[in-house]
């Protein structure tokens, strides 16, 4: 038996960033019950690989994920590449094995998710979809008071997903916008998050009203994509936006919760405003990932003339994960929920329990946005359909 | 030409006591250009209606609005009784040809509304629906802002309006929860004041999408008629709500901005929560009615390192309605909103200029309603209609 | 015995328009014993006392404070007339046997308070000092939380008032400016209300260390001013500022809490900035007037993982003076602590209980500011005196 | 010439970790002009050392502080120790030419400070003091902003710092309670903090009038030690505390700004609530720890209408170290500071830059909280002195 776990991941930029010094960090702030090695950085440009390896601590690098994920001697496959590559690499992975982190959007498609899910689900490796935000210390204090009942009964979740990168007409039409390789806009990349929380927090999700909507749908191409175009097409400087710019959703829960999901790249001034609300019977919760070492929570259990939001700072020793940090007060920012979300991944490797999200999970999430994009399209009501794995 | 208006209000609980105090207070802070005179007190329990008559100085009280409406040495009519009355007396007072000042929200249903502005629109009298939060100085300022351009291009408004007063089962079905009385729960209630809101600030709504739920389907009844219905059904002491208890729309306005509004009763620790979000391209603007003396202001032409949401507070004199009150600081109230309208109805009748909002825009807010509750019975995307007057 | 009160006030500025105001409503809004009569008003300028008497109501003017105190027909003598008034006027209201309300701060000195309880003293008359945040509910409802020991041992006041009005340096030599007039700056103006607040919350404050500021030593004289100074020495338009511009504070109380005081007219961005937290073995509280209805409240006893600063909207019909005025969530305003003033004084008249804050606490708190003069003067921690009465 | 800089940190506890992660992050996300290596950790306790050096890869540990500051291949010496060490260990690292950071606060006395001031500049190194707030993203836009003449003349500075770590009268007799062992209570902790952030941007202080107080006395031995007392004498299982448990002043800065300092470890609901407020004559910033991704901004300069304070999301790349981070609205934390912290003092060492905060700017601090002690002791305003190196 070995007492390391070696580490492949494909893509090398925002999350493989994100992903480097998670695994970095990880062992140096909790316990872990293994060693984690990160062995090959697996990317299609060798310059920025290189860079990226290096300053990452990657031991080599490759070019091909497929001669990466066959290998023997890798545990784990990191999926931190673009949507539209999910699928087939995942699929390899669990074919040859592997142990794979996802990052979300799951897929391009529902169809896609369940495929992959098969997949793992014949190969029983431990597989985690990259859903970081469950693991904000604050999100999972509200998953604990809501199993301890302090929500009561629950009557609605508000949550909305807001940024406003893309204000500019000027923006360029990069990867994000284009369906083919992103599957959806905001709709996938922001709303996959909120119902991931929505889902984990409230329950599973019955039918959904929908409507995407695109503001722009011209912009300039990136700039390595604009020679090409102009060759092909003289004059030619821009391209079609195929994805939406905003989605707006209206839900109903299994449990008779009503819900909502607003998700913009439109909302000037929001730059990572992930907000949710969840009002029950006996008390209410309010999370914002601007500020993340709070929760807020509302209890019809105080006194009558003492009841309020209470802004909870979530930097205690007795809060999710916090011990192993800093003291009271002494805040943590973003990169933290993927180090938490490493920490979990390799003790389910290792045995502890079931990983939470999953591609199961991953799988419910894109049937909820397969099934609001056609309600969108289609104009009514649509019950989210379950697939079985 | 008379030199003094003279009023007749029909009912006298919340609302009676909101007009009242703002006939009383209009003319001692604002500069109103006719005496106001508290003539007439409506209502159907004489000893409620003589003590309210009493206390808020009503010269005299009556029980028969027909007779009152129809009465030479009244001027104004003002509605403040339950929703279900408001038709036939507003259409009776215009008959008279009086101006009419009536409670949201208009009527229990677009066609009663039509019907109303016919009335209204035959009669020429002078005609206003009471959303009083276009009058809140931090509202009318973002109608400024927007109207100047600080915003751009609209792209969304969320709005949202939230309480709790029936989260407990054991409160009672009182009025606001039967359909024939209320025609609508929080979707009628609150909704109207945000739909309202959302075409004062972004502009007409065209389609919609809603669902409306319900968590509580029976209720005690309240003290009075339980004994009545004790008598009619032996044993019966509850009785269906026949209202929603809760409506979560998602909107497209014809300008291509995407929006929602939620309205529910059952938000717990939400008291008054009516909160609204517009974003542009050139800035965006939240407010908050609990806060409502602060306005929310973001603006991408700040420097790019000082961009942020600002909290304007809304008290200095060069903001709308704040010379007449108090120096910068000094917060005002929810009650002002109702001076507001009284000094702003008082110069229309007067011949300033048109009032709004007016009939008219209750019938397009009824037509909104109507159409997302039509929305929510079919599970389809409504467009709204609008009926020509 | 006669069945209502006659007013008398003195001062037809900013607070006769707030006193005014509440001398309406009072009656309105809550049962009073006995009725108002808003009888006589006094000032210096017959043109602009018309016009103030007019608007507000009153039954008649006069130029002669001394005649209308000496009437028989006055029971409640109103002193809302600058800082340097207020002692001779108090003692000639006492001596005729009047009840006395009397704005803040209390005199040019504690030497003037003194003879001023003296003289109500003698008089066994009712008398108030316009410390009328006493009557925010938050406030009301801090000073409750306090006395049920929800606080337990008292650590620390930090209280500041913060305001902004004369920043620009142009802002010309009002009477506030002029130590003859106004006695102090903030010092007298601002930190009366908080050195009255925390008398009220925490306790008598033992000794002091101050350091008084000005910077802005020269400023425009007044219009009506200029002219005059133009005429005694040519050329001359502007004069020197004799108060403070800014004053802050150390001090220890009686119980061995230690605070401070930070007033100033010179923090710009603050409106109205009256602000405080408490501290205390059990709990805390904060309270912010630019958001009167609301109270934070943190409280140690909560459960170790759910503890947080608590906003508490102060509009339940539980919270002080609240059952009198609106819904919960409907907000009130900085006028309504007016209000509750006259409703608790004529109560006070009526017999019920003594009146609070009354003359004998606003001599307290002149003790407390001219300590802190002295401090600033000479450099040290000065003990606080208390004159017996 | 070498081409990597070897550490040697004394100190393993909380401040030993937070300086490991930044020694092992500063050149993953930031581009360091040379290696770090982490030679040596050195401590008094041999198993707790040996667990730190194996978490945080330190090659190897070492007991005696005095050998490992001799040895030759050394080039930075980390003093993360407790207070009462600093001096001695800050003096022979100099005169064995070692680059110093120290942390903070600097000494026991400003006298100390001097006499390791005098050490660093006779060797000539770069020495630092751990004031790491500096290095927040928000501080140094606010130093910036301040640079760039956006506040205007400099008014105020109202700074406070409180924790409420040791309410709980159990807590126990930990060495930061001693006055041998620490100098200060919260006086010099927390105020240190305070007061170097005030100098960097308001500027130095003249005169100071402050009251430390204590409000427990006596507490239970920590367990170790109690032991051993309980040797030394039967049945005694407390000691004195001997620090002061808060610390409030008021100050004097040689450009007439007049400003205030609170810290206290009895604020109960306040873990590391280290918050300021700057006013000037054009705008005003203010700043809280516990939400450090943010700074409020109010500037005169804004349209009148459209004033407020402004939440800056200080997440942009165009944000002081954010570049290095991670995409708009994905904040970071407490442990981000010391990492730029350490950047920043290797480029020093590299010849950049002077550093700051230096062991010059510690000794001013230090004579402030110095000159403090003595003005509450003596009761009187203390012009504060300034030691020439």
């Amino acid at each position: 038996m070995t007492d390391a776990l070696k580490i492949a991941i494909v893509g090398y930029k925002f999350m493989g960033k994100a992903h480097s010094n998670a695994y970095h960090k990880a062992g140096r702030f909790f316990e872990l019950p293994i060693e984690l090695v990160l062995q090959t950085a697996c990317g299609r440009h060798r310059d920025g690989l290189a860079e990226f390896a290096n300053r990452w601590g990657w031991r080599e690098t490759a070019t091909s994920w497929r001669e990466v994920v066959a290998r023997d001697d890798i545990d784990i496959v990191d999926i931190s590449s673009p949507t539209d590559t999910h699928r087939e690499i995942a699929i390899a992975a669990a074919e040859a094995g592997k142990h794979i982190l996802c990052e979300k959007p799951m897929s391009l498609s529902a169809a896609d998710a369940l495929s992959m899910c098969a997949a793992v689900k014949r190969a029983g490796v431990t597989h985690a979809i990259g859903h970081n935000y469950r693991r904000v210390p604050a999100i999972r204090l509200a998953k604990q008071m809501i199993e301890d009942g302090k929500l009561g009964e629950l009557y609605h979740w508000r949550g909305t997903y807001l940024q406003d990168w893309i204000v500019d007409p000027n923006f360029p039409l990069t990867w994000h916008l284009q369906q083919e390789r992103a599957g959806y806009g905001p709709h996938g990349d922001l709303n996959s998050h909120s119902v991931d929380l929505a889902r984990y927090l409230v329950g599973e999700i019955k039918s959904v009203q929908c409507t995407l909507t695109q503001f722009i749908d011209q912009r300039p191409l990136p700039d390595e994509e604009r020679e090409a175009a102009f060759a092909a097409a003289v004059g030619q400087g821009t391209g079609h936006v195929t994805v939406d710019d905003a989605s707006f959703m209206v839900v109903e829960f299994d449990n008779g919760a009503l819900g909502s999901f607003e998700a913009s790249r439109f909302a000037t001034g929001r730059k990572n405003y992930n907000y949710f609300e969840i009002y029950g019977s006996k008390g209410s919760l309010c999370f914002n990932l601007e500020r993340l070492n709070e929760l807020q929570f509302f209890s019809r259990e105080d006194p009558p003339t003492a009841q309020g939001f209470k802004t909870i700072l979530v930097t205690e020793s007795s809060h999710p994960y916090i011990a192993n940090w800093w003291p009271p007060g002494h805040s943590i920012g973003y990169e933290h929920t993927f180090i938490h979300q490493v920490v979990d991944f390799v003790r389910c490797i290792q045995g502890a329990t079931e990983m939470e999200p999953n591609f199961f999970d991953g799988l419910r999430t894109m049937e909820v946005l397969d099934a609001a994009a056609l309600s969108s399209r289609e104009g009514r009501r649509v019950d989210v359909p379950r697939a079985e794995v």
